[in-house]
């Protein structure tokens, strides 16, 4: 049995680990056109300001660590460039050579990945412009951070703002362009970000776009806005969000799915049964909504390449499915999210979603550090059900406390079920009553109301 | 209709807040032995400490604010004598004046909490021996504390722990007899218990029971114990544990359960149809075994005297049930637990319950700030279910982090289900794998093997 995996990152690495320890006698190898495997893009901003030191930090495991300590060969600097699965067989390009040759398989996964969407006007190309997409766009970023005093960021999602707050940190005089702060929130969440941005050295233009660039005449670049004065800058950063590279899958005939990403159900197989995908490429099952759907997070992508492995090997093993969990930090201020937003509930089939906002504390009020956290609560009238909870606040307020809604939520608790919830307290840690628990309360008599 | 109620703290406020809400126009009236309602006795170690300043600061609500803004009269300085079903009426002894009479009641309320254990030889008497269990009893001991250069704690649980850290902090030298250093836990945690509490300032003996008391010929008092040496010390708390206060249940015919608590249904009522009982001197479901057992936290007694609220107004409401989710700080080290150890859920009648411990860290290795978190889980071999998640850490590694493992527990999940948990990953926060969702993982391999 011949595995070949076509992409060397979180989900195709956690495959081929899978694979190896489950099969130890089946070949497996990689291709990967790039020269690393298995690294931590989401800690590439904090590269960029600092906090992390090294960029070799955020490799997990390189490529020779997998050839030496688990056996699976790993070739770098080659890009597939087709998959045939007629002949059952995809096309390499050795980038170093040049050359071009077939290596057949009795079985591919595809984790491609996922790649930045590059809004028209905003092509790659100007000295001073990057996306950051690879460790190597992180060290050209920062190498440009160095002689650089101002720099433009392009859009307030998650890569936007964590790249804007570390370039902020870093000492440099930061323009932050976007529409809302942190779009994937509630609007009272955004409220809160919109205010953390609000300080020296960093100025965001909201409801502002980017349309164009142009070299400065002083050097770096000018960015052209949708309203208002152009941005000149040092240095500029895209983060317009991303899309599933699907290309090769697409080419090959498999079927695309929400947002072009792969088709795949819940063992990862694609429309052809001797191909599976995996990660940021392909579609996930959403918990909640019982539909597929795409979104680009490191714990699905891994999961998902853990799940493909093991029925890689004949062993089956069903993606268990996201609930879109994340949290972020901007500045002092935390937000994170899990499950659904009103809109979106709305969307997917709950169109007597309701939304409670509470604001509560993080401690009992006479503990020292007790600090405001604002939990909303998203609730199907028709059911009770919990649907989607988002927080914010202080980092410590918010961190953990998202994932008692995940929780929650990952078994179709009512918000009256959940307001039951046996949490931890302590006056260091929690009032008696989590503000988990009170919002819940409140939720469950809001859909009474 | 006119309720009394027996107990003005947690349970009993609770309740009548409730009713008073929901029927307007009824009776309600508190009987309350002492002069203060409604305070947070989990805040008094640190007031001993000086984090909390005044002692004020513990109370939610005083008497005359729920006469005033709820319309709930409190009778404090009365003291209930006998409860009288036949005749449904309560003894009532004012006092102030000493003079007894009966207050007839509809249904009846008893929240009448818990009391302190008093091993034999330590019986309160000898100047400068304390134990903790109210406001007064805090303010005696602070008071003690600022003549005192040297303190015995006695009892290495929560109580004891808490104080003995407290006075730590406030400079004195401590000794602190026990037999194991937070006892409620895994020795896994209990170990990282005895290395947080080694340290300048304090004593810990192990193994060492108090078995008697001096006046000691100095002043202060002098604790004799099982082995080595007497402990002589200016100021002396015991902390060894409390039993629920039901003489007068008992005397008044209602039948008693687990640990001598009143029995109570989910409805929180007694054995007599007119009597309904919530807080530390009841029983309490526990959600995983689905036995009555007994503990004494707040957040259930809240919830048991509120669910008794709306019992008393004839809306049936069920008490959800505990777990048994509990939170500490000894220093910098956190312990928290929820749901049943590997003893307990042997003996609730799960035999084949089988504990994993992992070690991982809070955040990623490259992200600053990145601690040591442990995680204890345990799983039933014959049905795979999650019965039960310790763990210790620093403060901020462990403390929401026990209530992802509460909501997983409150809906009966298998620890293979809780490996699929869509837990919030971004480096500030969690790894990508959190300690949690990994300890699961574990544990499901273990329960195969």
């Amino acid at each position: 049995m011949r595995i070949l995996i076509v992409g060397g990152d979180a989900a195709g690495m956690s495959a081929a680990s899978q694979i190896r320890r489950r099969q130890p006698s089946w070949a497996v190898e990689v291709f990967e056109a790039g020269q690393r495997t298995s690294y931590a893009l989401c800690g590439t901003p904090y590269y960029l300001g600092g906090v992390v030191r090294e960029i070799d930090q955020l490799v997990t495991l390189t490529p020779e660590q997998f050839a030496r300590e688990r056996g699976i060969p790993v070739h770098t600097g080659h890009l597939v460039t087709a998959v045939n699965p007629a002949r059952k067989s995809i096309t390499v390009k050795d980038l170093a050579t040049g050359q071009s040759r077939d290596e057949a398989y009795d079985r591919l996964l595809l984790a491609t990945g996922a790649e930045a969407l590059m809004p028209t006007g905003l092509e790659p190309g100007p000295a001073g412009l990057f996306y950051l997409r690879s460790l190597d766009d992180a060290e050209n970023i920062r190498r440009a951070m160095g002689k650089a005093k101002s720099a433009v960021v392009v859009g307030a999602g998650y890569i936007g703002l964590e790249v804007a707050e570390n370039m902020v940190e870093a000492g440099l005089e930061v323009t932050l362009l976007g529409r809302q702060p942190a779009p994937i929130f509630e609007e009272e969440l955004q409220a809160l970000a919109a205010q953390a941005l609000s300080r020296p050295g960093l100025t965001f233009r909201s409801m502002t776009d980017a349309v164009g660039l142009s070299p400065a005449p002083s050097g770096g670049l000018t960015v052209a806005v949708s309203q208002g004065e152009a941005v000149p800058a040092a240095v500029g950063v895209v983060g317009a969000g991303v899309r599933p590279r699907a290309e090769l899958a697409a080419a090959a005939g498999l079927t695309l799915g929400v947002k072009q990403a792969i088709s795949v159900d819940r063992f990862q197989k694609t429309s052809d049964p001797f191909i599976y995908a995996a990660g940021d490429c392909a579609e996930s099952y959403h918990r909640l909504s019982g539909a597929q759907t795409w979104v680009a997070l490191a714990l699905g992508a891994n999961r998902q390449g853990r799940v493909a492995g093991f029925n890689l090997c004949d062993e089956p093993e069903e993606f268990p499915g996201i609930l879109g969990t994340s949290i972020m930090k901007i500045f002092g201020l935390a937000l994170a999210r899990t499950g659904l937003g009103l809109e979106e509930a709305r969307r997917a089939g709950f169109p007597e979603a309701v939304k409670t906002v509470v604001k509560q504390h993080s401690k009992p009020g006479y503990y020292p550090g007790s600090t405001p956290v604002t939990v909303i609560i998203i609730a199907d009238r028709a059911t009770g059900r919990l649907l989607g909870g988002q927080m914010g606040g202080t980092l410590e307020g918010v961190g953990q406390r998202i994932n008692t809604l995940a929780a929650a939520l990952s078994t179709n608790m009512t918000v009256k079920e959940a307001s039951g919830l046996d949490t931890a307290y302590a006056p260091p840690f929690a009032p008696v009553h989590d503000p988990v628990v009170i919002a819940c309360e409140v939720a469950a008599k809001n859909l009474k109301g």
